[in-house]
């Protein structure tokens, strides 16, 4: 008999030999059922792969990522042997699962292949994955193993095996289809019910550019047809709501080819969503006894020796501007500065809890191929903050940090969001994690009691923490369902020492305190591109660039039209007035066009009364009132945001 | 006879060899006695020296810095020829004028000059200028120059002959003093009443740390004591007030030797300020029209090639990141990034004038040696904004960027202040400014006409203008009445051509438009170097960084002091609670050396009746009243400010 321990720290006895699909079953048929792979002692694995010792154990279904990487990879296994079936002697190169489906590269030799070839494939994909076939896995020797994709002829599994060690090498086979595989997969094909092929793209053998380029073939499965519909409408929605396309229409940000790519040219509806989020950051900061600092954009290269930024992290820098001897480097995170503001002063145990917070620019040089609009840029603007705590008061600022994700949640309407709480491997201790296994334990046990106690979603993901401490993603998803990191929060135990940082404490010895590095509101550039998506353009109020448009029906009622925008300015409220000589439809359906959140139109009725007439935004008419009225009840819902 | 052309454009006859001094006596016996050199034909000459030709003529007295300029090179002959008397043997290096009084640089062979020489120095030039000796200007040879001061024995004098060319060499004596000099000089020795020296340094001979180090005797002089009372006065006060120190004392910024010379870490009391100003310039800038942009910090290479700032801005620019065969460069200036703004789509007159304002960080690399705390530094935050305008609007646009100036004075107490108006030489058009004469007249026509109507001080400076249009610097004084450069405000006719910026207009027609460079606030570190000695560290209530300290008497009245520290916060009153077990002197004391405005004493007294006691920092008491009261009153006083 082995010992078979579960999540949960349960543990239970089978024959030795049992497979995960026997383990899944003797829980549940409806979880055998549901089952796509497990992982054993760390390793992810075929549900039927028979396990013969004593194993950690966890079962895999659509709803863990692992379960749908192995789905996919599957699937991708399947889209080969379609392949194979109808275009005979095609030849393969990599298929992996992506974020969201598979890919596969494959070389047809001179045939070129089209979106319209995508269809028939799909099809046979179907009518194989109907014949139920099970992946089946097989240990091969090098030599047979070369000997095979030998006699196929199939030079790019030939390149892959010579790189592999002799007694490493497996085969997968489902239906007719043999592939070169480390695995896992799913039971069988009969899982993949529903399929979509994507889109075609080129991509370099190996991505080296001096290889041939192959065909790569994206797509995406599911388990049910309901999910895959729900899927391709959500792209269909995210493709009208692509931030790019909305950026461009809705003037927020430019680039410039003079400039440099990845570099954000904040255009005037940007740059007043910016001050907005600001605006909005600073409120809850100033609530939360955060106090603001300001630091410059660049540093000497010993500071980020000191960081430990340097060298390990000089790829992802700019490169350095050398001066004299002295070389400067444009920032690429702000907490060295921080500390070094931190450390401005002798410091003492009365002014921590320390709170320095700052919207800092920094530089991360991403190859240019990664760059994608506001998504991956080269210049960020990050809603920053380090604090600066002892231990004792560690629970409660992790807390008030969580809290401050949350209500940002629900002032922008993010329904869901799930935090992932990456922690340490006690194994690597003084390799891959600062070698501290009180420090380690005893900040782990504090951020998963806030995360159960704050009632946050999370999942813990273990041996992924960042070197000097345990860390939590935030994923969000916008209204239409697309995930995005937005922020990481990272408890940080190891960088005040290399700064040596130090408060005096009430029995006046010297202690280190532990950081916390936070940013809520993300950078600006990923925020403001996800809430382009997530609000399809259509800013609230309090966020709107321009929040209400004055439209005077005709050149007369301009005069009345200007003192109404005087009401309003005086609130302080964004405003645009359209004195052009075009008619009342043409102006609302040009302001409806630039998604302003407000009309005010006025006629002959507005000037007599000492009125407006309120249109609002994609809702329509909502009756006349005074401007002071109007503009009252919009400052009031503004002011409600930032209370 | 000869003709002589007055600045306000009068012509005068003279006989041939007329003095400057015999001129200004025809004007008035006055003048006569104040007058202290003369421009003529655009050079700056003695009053004694003969006029030959028809000339364009210009009289200086203590009122010109010209005239000052003079005084200050005399006094450093004054005071070296007192030198002379004290220390037979003494050789003179160079003696200028500088911005604020004069230095000489001497070598006394092995003698040691302390602080303490000083006095006596300063009594034998009184002495001296007693005597009042003529300054008399000579001609010489090389030959005879060279002969002089071989027999005299200076070497440093025999070097600076060997560089001038034959027949324009000239010396200057007053009493037995002879010394090689261009001149100009004020005619005798009498006029420098007042006589202070002021310290002592050492200084390489040209500059030259391989050269040897000679003494150099910095000092001052007025044309009364009265006025030299007020300057030393002002320099004691001026030390009292350093921002360097206050800056440190009130923790408003740092620097650090990892992050580099130059660059300001603004501190959370720093920030604090500079949130106030932004939040001001916001609001002003709102209320006049201006749109907000926000741009990277880099650029390429091309970028600046485009705007001309390389290569010949190269020096004061940090050198460029090159990386994959692009060179990046930190930015200088935010106006090239602003130009790409405006040009990212296509413009119509209707969006003119199009101002668009950034608080812009730009690097500049300053030599180490010209950095000074906040005033000379090599990051600088910008209240920059550019107005993009056709020419029928530049002159209220322009007019409105002076009245915001004019603002600023009124919010932040500037009494004293000067745009000095830089216009162009007709004569280098086409080499030092853009070949353009029409619109060099129109725009300074324009220029100058605003001054006139708004009633502002200005001096006009003719051949100062930048390449491309006239140029106004502001000059303002402050409280203790020293001198800073503000910002300088810009007309811009060139760049637009070499962005190839247009607008479409009325006539369908591409045309294109003016641009004008402000800076109303100034740089953040600049302008808050000035507030520091401004205000003496006393920063008005809206400005401070900490507005108000909320002083228990004792800890049973923490409580309270909380509640009533919360009735602040919600009024945005920045507010601190000392609850540290002192006594309350102790507590007041403390905050008075922190210059805290206001302070809420907290006892018995004030829990009882719900009520604080009022201390305004550097006043005393103010009686008591309720929480919510002051806290309205702060609220009003500040919200006044932004109105």
């Amino acid at each position: 008999m082995i010992k078979i321990t579960f999540p949960d720290g349960n543990v239970r006895e089978y024959a030795e030999g049992v497979s995960s699909y026997d383990i899944a079953k003797s829980i549940s048929e409806g979880l055998a059922r549901k089952v796509l792979s497990a992982e054993v002692n760390g390793e992810v694995w075929d549900l039927s792969r028979p396990i013969n010792t004593d194993a950690t154990f966890k079962l895999f279904t659509w709803d863990d990522q692992k379960g749908k990487s192995t789905f996919w990879h599957s699937s991708a296994h399947l889209m080969a042997e379609a392949l194979e079936v109808l275009y005979p002697g095609v030849k393969f190169g990599i298929g992996p699962a992506i974020d969201n489906g598979f890919y596969y590269d494959i070389d047809l030799g001179g045939k070129v292949l089209t979106q319209e070839d995508l269809p028939r494939i799909e099809e046979k994909m179907r009518e194989l994955s109907k014949k139920n076939s099970v992946y089946q896995r097989r240990d091969v020797s090098k030599a047979e193993a070369l000997q095979y994709f030998t006699e196929k002829g199939d030079q790019y599994k030939l390149e892959l095996i010579n790189d592999l060690a002799d007694g490493t090498i497996t085969f997968y086979t489902q239906g007719n289809f043999v592939d070169l595989c480390r695995g896992p997969h799913i039971p069988d094909t009969g899982h993949i019910k529903a399929i979509k092929l994507l889109n075609i793209a080129g991509a370099y053998w190996r991505g080296d550019e001096k290889n041939k380029q192959l065909t790569r073939i994206y797509g995406i499965t599911f388990p049910k047809q309901g999910e895959l519909d729900e899927y391709l409408k959500m792209l269909e929605e995210a493709k009208k709501r692509d931030h790019r396309k909305l950026g461009r229409e809705l003037e927020i940000y430019t680039t410039d080819e003079s400039v440099g790519q990845g570099l954000i040219l904040w255009m005037p509806n940007g740059a007043a969503i910016i001050e907005q989020l600001e605006k909005l950051a600073k409120r809850k900061e100033d609530q939360g006894g955060y106090l603001r600092v300001k630091t410059p954009h660049i540093a000497k290269e010993d500071l980020y020796i000191t960081s430990g930024h340097l060298p390990y992290y000089a790829d992802s820098m700019y490169p350095p501007m050398e001066l004299e001897g002295t070389k400067y480097y444009l920032k690429a995170m702000n907490c060295p500065h921080h500390h070094k503001i931190f450390d401005a002063m002798p410091r003492s145990y009365r002014e921590l809890p320390m709170r320095l917070a700052e919207y800092g620019t920094c530089y991360r040089y991403e190859e240019s191929g990664a760059l994608f609009g506001l998504m991956r840029v080269r210049g960020l603007t990050m809603n920053d903050a380090h604090i600066y705590c002892t231990e004792e008061q560690f629970e409660s600022e992790f807390k008030a940090v969580n809290a401050m994700y949350l209500h940002y949640f629900k002032v922008f309407g993010i329904e869901k969001y799930v935090m992932r709480f990456s922690t340490h491997e006690p194994k690597k201790l003084g390799q891959k994690y600062l070698d501290n296994p009180e420090m380690w334990k005893r900040t782990e046990d504090m951020v998963r009691r806030v995360l159960i106690d704050s009632g946050i979603p999370y999942v813990e993901v273990p041996d992924e923490a960042a070197f000097y401490g345990p860390k939590i993603d935030i994923q969000i998803f916008s209204a239409i369902g697309r995930e995005f990191t937005l922020a990481t929060n990272q408890v940080d135990f190891g960088q005040p020492l290399r700064f040596n940082l130090t408060y005096v404490d009430r029995d006046n010895q010297p202690k280190v305190p532990i950081v916390i590095h936070r940013a809520p509101l993300s950078t600006h550039e990923r925020f403001i591109g996800f809430l382009l998506e997530h609000y399809a353009g259509n800013f609230p109020v309090w966020l709107a660039p321009v929040q209400v448009a004055v439209l005077p029906i005709s050149d007369k009622f301009n005069e009345y039209a200007e003192a109404v925008v005087n009401v309003l300015k005086k609130h302080e409220i964004r405003t645009t007035l359209d004195t052009r000589s075009e008619k009342i439809g043409r102006k609302i359906r040009d302001a409806e066009v630039k998604k302003v959140p407000c009309m005010l139109i006025i006629g002959e009725q507005e000037m007599m009364n000492g009125t407006v007439s309120l249109r609002k935004h994609g809702e329509g008419d909502k009756g006349s009132m005074s401007p002071e009225d109007f503009a009252k009840s919009i400052s009031e819902e503004v002011a409600e945001v930032f209370a």
